[in-house]
């Protein structure tokens, strides 16, 4: 199991590929900021990118900034196993998924696939650890602060559709599993570290099986050829290199399933009985100033997120919570699942001031003040912990 | 002038960089395919890009496929002089802008800039000999064929609150004069080279200062730090290294505006008289299939964009224009001045097949089956000339 190392606030390594992951990796120890980016990911922005360790990477606070889309040069990296081999993007088209609990199962090429509907949907893809950094207590796994998250363009067909083609869902089937084409190293159980994650069967109403990320094709690093997306959830459910689609009456087996990436208090190990990480919640946090400003008129820019349902405003403090100002929303509204830019400009006298952000969505959601502690440290949507102090002078 | 070349519908050097631009920066002689990028855009995908000169490179028409935004490392360049020193993007918000024409006209910083206002607009930038190499004359210029065309996120300040936050636009100033920050070689008359541009004041509209581009700051190569973008308009409007932002009330003496980009007949020379390259057409092509296809079911994708106008429909035809169906817009619409993906899936016999599209904005223009040629060969979107001949079987 995974260590816990006693830092906290800083950007080194903790642990990180949960279960087994770090003795199957032999993962460096230290973070580095703006540093070595590991082979598979050579193509990302080096100076906009934390590597916490080879498989787990962070995109810098600053350079989130106010982007629409996060470019994917800068669009975090987090594997509970290393990627597959280069060969599998050699021929997309020929990718082959089995698809299974539909009235007529049966195995589809990628090539297949892309003849059966196409949808665009843009949604933000984060980690359920995202935020760990601002728990008080030493939860286990990457310290993420704010960049283990993205707002993404993801092109695939429809989950609906693929269903539909094969003759409807089996009756029974409460469950949408999605499993992962890593290769599993010898001598361990599968169960114990195969990515294989289940999802609501009702989130096939807006899952996709996307072959493009971004307008071009998916990288390997980030699922390509063909990654499971579920708009709206953490992710962790958005299996990658996906091999095997099925609808099935039970959750997977998997550990990943059965213990992790479940809600407890601190202190309990994980099991079925707790919620698991499946959909976000509403969420914001400043991205500049993070440090220094000069006094006078300053522009103060974030994102926002509604989780499953859009984000319909967000209120900007400059005094640490006592009082509020709605920002300003930048650029198209692009559906439910994305987030948006915001900006507020206001004046700040010379002193420290807290910045701080707080987002509502359309269920009329609003990010609490405080976000009570659980064993790994997920889903931190807390406005107090993302708020930032900055030296106005 | 520019000397024409006897070489049509092939991706080989022709001229390019206009005006005096070859004499200037010594361009090499012949494109290549997917071959060595210059320095300056050495962070491009070469593998998506037609390198025609330094000066001009074209997105390779297979590699736009269906992308809503196009990655900033797949975006075509086009200098009319080379870039300036990366030495200008050192401290970006310490560049300093002239403003001329308002009530109280003066030099501000982009810092300054920042804070007067934020917009965030997805607009197509699109080089005015867009479509060169469909023409049958031989018109001058690099021969782009579709990729010099791109759909882009630019956050920048609305020029109408730059204006009035100095007071207004003074009297009778009818045009936006923008000056790019190109260094004039010596001894050359910079009236000769000088990049600046003069369109309707009206376009002020919806004009911006743009300081990001696709969610992160300019590239130098783009136009950074600061580029004036005029949505709906022909790239060359959308001036470079903004120096000076200017309401004129004439338009600019420097020849890039005075005789070139004019719209005249087949061996006519430019003259103020002519109609200038100012608002965009509606427009589409298709951008898979090129070549071949298996015999069945073919999933056809593409680009379709209004203009000025919002894209409103677009339809394919797989036999040369004999029959249309409407294609599916893909992803969400992001506003009047961005491009729309489209797709759909035909049931294609062997042989040969001629697929086109047509557009259809919201004033009602319809793309034209052909396209009159003029000297230049700017600004065809003809459905005949952006088709296909595709192999099936």
């Amino acid at each position: 199991m995974t260590t816990v190392y006693p830092v906290k606030r800083r950007q080194f390594l903790i642990g990180s590929a949960g279960l087994a992951g770090a003795a199957v990796t032999g993962l460096p120890a230290i973070a580095q900021e703006g540093g070595k980016l590991p082979a598979y990911v050579a193509w990302k922005d080096a100076g906009d990118m934390i590597v916490h360790t080879d498989e787990t990477l962070e995109t810098m606070r600053a350079a989130q900034g106010d982007a629409l889309v996060t470019p994917s040069s800068d669009l975090y990296i987090r594997n509970n196993l290393p990627a597959p081999s280069e060969e599998i993007v050699a021929d997309r088209d020929a990718w082959e998924v089995s698809i299974e609990g539909v009235a007529e199962p049966g195995s589809m090429t990628l090539g297949e696939l892309k003849l059966l509907g196409s949808e665009t949907v843009v949604a933000v893809l984060q980690c359920s650890g995202n935020g760990r950094a601002f728990f008080d207590h030493e939860a286990s796994g990457s310290q993420w602060a704010t960049g283990a998250a993205g707002n993404v363009i993801w092109t695939g067909v429809p989950v609906r559709a693929v269903a539909e083609a094969l003759g409807g869902v089996a009756a029974d089937m409460v469950f949408l599993t999605g499993t992962g084409g890593e290769e599993i190293p010898e001598g361990l159980p599968p169960e114990s570290i195969q990515v294989e994650r289940s999802v609501p069967v009702e989130a096939m109403e807006q899952a996709i099986l996307a072959w493009d990320m971004n307008g071009e094709p998916v990288p390997l690093a980030h699922g390509g050829p063909l990654r499971l997306i579920v708009p709206g959830y953490y992710g962790v459910n958005n299996v990658k290199y996906l091999k095997r689609l099925a609808f099935t009456a039970e959750e997977s087996p998997a550990a990943i399933q059965q213990t992790g990436y479940r809600v407890r208090p601190v202190g309990v190990s994980g099991d079925p009985s707790q919620p698991s990480m499946y959909e976000m919640s509403v969420k914001s946090w400043i991205t500049g100033p993070l440090e220094d400003a000069e006094t006078g008129e300053v522009r103060i820019e974030g994102l926002a997120m509604g989780g499953t349902s859009a984000v319909t405003g967000v209120e900007v403090s400059t005094d640490g919570g006592e009082s509020w100002q709605e920002a300003q929303f930048l650029g198209p509204d692009m559906g439910p699942y994305a987030w948006r830019p915001f900006v507020l400009v206001a004046d700040l006298d010379a002193g420290t001031h807290t910045l701080a952000s707080r987002a509502t969505n359309g269920n009329g959601d609003t990010q609490p003040e405080t976000f009570e502690p659980n064993e790994r440290g997920y889903g931190h949507n807390g406005w107090r912990g993302h708020a930032v102090d900055v030296t106005v002078g």
